[in-house]
């Protein structure tokens, strides 16, 4: 894309919403899906390092790297719970993508926006395996930043086209039916978690900052319907009562990490789990019939952040939506860095 | 410094050289010296993960986190020795500064030419404590890209005035000749390894891309001297022979990286070292006598990277070298990620 051997490029926060906007959040998402399928299929050739977190007192910073020996990718992200009291995000995010053969960086990119469309973009692409045929009907219980993404993810990938929401705070509710207004959905309004689910086929739940929670008890999920459960994603941070989880076959991204962080944390170290990348790989079954309950319990892994990553700078060179940063010294003679700073020495006094 | 909270302030390279200049070579070296010597001297406040390497065929990337449980800082980095071929270093690296408290970073940079800064300054605090008292002549074998940073900390650090200068390319002697000029060294250019060290009293090394190489031989080391052992730096690469180990007392970095990493993987597992910040903290003592042969055997460790990080983000206020990275969502409504993408497309409309 660019022959100057100092420049990555560099996708901000305003050129991601000016990319997103110029392909559409549904098409992003949808060919999205598309590259997070194609890694999951391959799944063996990546480098699955555990992520490296640093806990303090108020929160985590995590570096998640992984490579498929091509390329090589990681995320910074951050988790602070209290961030919000001081109008900042709980999670903030950015990534890099580099050259494994070079060790250089071929794109920096925001990553807040990037990892919550690849978090939706994930659940649907499991739900496409996992939910039930002609799945029209979705309940999503926790309607913050994650809710609008998923709802639209479920529409592209698996023709979602009704929408029961429900969140302990009304005006949530209102905002993700707010935003999602003239999309072509059918919205419900819910007063409790046990009316969403009613006659739904999909029951995404996506809750933030509880502590083994129950937002679903056993008594509301019937046959025939599957759990896409994305806001139990750290140790202690649970959203399903137990006994729905042992009346589920249970699909997961990495299963070390899901063990710690997932919804079965609270089942037995050893409870059978499928990894989502054996269904898509076609070595075990999705679905097998309409009266199963399935549950992806997600997480969020490495990998779907490098699909991320790879589909950005797929499309930066057709759409120009990126910067050039200047990250990389690159003296003349590669020996010779110390003279680059006395060139530049004498390039400023001239 | 900045308001906007989805603001990150980053140093590219063209800002870090007019920075390094305009506080002059010299001063940043031992400002910076300043800082590692305050971070190595509190040594029990940080978190000492290991570095994260990804390996391949042509090289490796790594990321080296790091915290004193206020601040968190991390390098990517990338070690590809036939990049040169191809005209790009052979190692590059970026770096992050980010506050605990909110996991928010606070400070982008290039680290090319900040680790060539902070590895010369590590070399000259250490030499500070290590090195013979009254030491006036240094012999830097190896005079590639880290050499005359090399020359300026032991400058200004200890008061090395007479450089003896060797290396297997007599361009790269010339070129290092020619960056020092006028900086108020003596300096000879010598026509081996063993001339070189002739009435120095410091000896550093610093060659690359050797496997188990012999630049020093046993007899060519007398007593007396302090070893900057720093381009034995990586499983396979050392530069010293084993007898000059068995014959000094030897200070390093990290024990376990350096176990692996540096020269004294030529030693069995449990032979002593001391730590360089038990001899800053004054836990152990450095030189204990003239006679003595000293070796730091340098390898890089991410403490290093932390001063570094934190000492360019304390020059920013007052210099203004560095520009506005566009790098964190911020929407005005926590909560509402989608929102501000609804807002961005009419804003692009208008």
């Amino acid at each position: 894309m660019n022959h100057k051997l100092n420049i990555v490029p560099f996708v901000s926060v305003d050129r991601m919403m000016k990319l997103v906007l110029h392909i559409g959040v549904e098409r992003f998402l949808t060919e999205l899906a598309g590259y997070i399928e194609e890694d999951f299929s391959r799944w063996d050739l990546f480098d699955k390092t555990p992520r490296v977190a640093a806990h303090s007192q108020d929160g985590v910073i995590e570096l998640m790297p992984t490579s498929d020996g091509q390329l090589y990718g990681f995320k910074y992200v951050n988790g602070h719970p209290e961030n919000t009291r001081s109008g900042r995000q709980t999670v903030t995010a950015f990534g890099v993508l580099a050259d494994v053969g070079s060790g250089y960086p071929t794109l920096l990119t925001e990553m807040t926006i990037l990892t919550a469309l690849r978090t939706a973009a994930t659940s649907a692409v499991a739900a496409k395996y996992l939910a039930p045929k002609g799945s029209t009907t979705m309940a999503i219980i926790g309607n913050g930043a994650q809710s609008e993404f998923q709802a639209i993810a479920f529409k592209a990938l698996l023709g979602i086209r009704k929408l029961r929401l429900y969140d302990i705070d009304q005006a949530a509710t209102k905002k993700c039916m707010r935003n999602l207004q003239g999309l072509g959905f059918e919205m419900v309004a819910c007063g409790s978690a046990q009316e969403a689910v009613e006659g739904a086929h999909v029951i995404t739940t996506v809750t933030a900052d509880k502590k083994y929670a129950t937002i679903l008890t056993d008594n509301m999920v019937g046959s025939g319907v599957h759990l896409n459960a994305i806001g139990g994603d750290c140790p202690g941070k649970t959203e399903l009562h137990r006994d729905i989880l042992l009346r589920s076959d249970i699909f997961v991204e990495f299963t070390p990490q899901t063990r710690i962080e997932g919804e079965i944390q609270q089942l037995a170290a050893d409870h059978p789990v499928v990894e989502l990348w054996e269904v898509m790989a076609g070595k075990k079954p999705g679905r097998k019939d309409p009266s199963q309950i399935t549950l992806f319990d997600s997480v969020g892994f490495a990998i779907e952040d490098f699909s991320a990553l790879r589909y950005v700078r797929d499309q930066l060179a057709a759409t120009g939506f990126y910067e050039e940063l200047d990250l990389l010294a690159d003296p003349d003679e590669p020996r010779d860095l110390f003279g680059m700073l006395l060139r530049a020495a004498k390039a400023n006094a001239a």
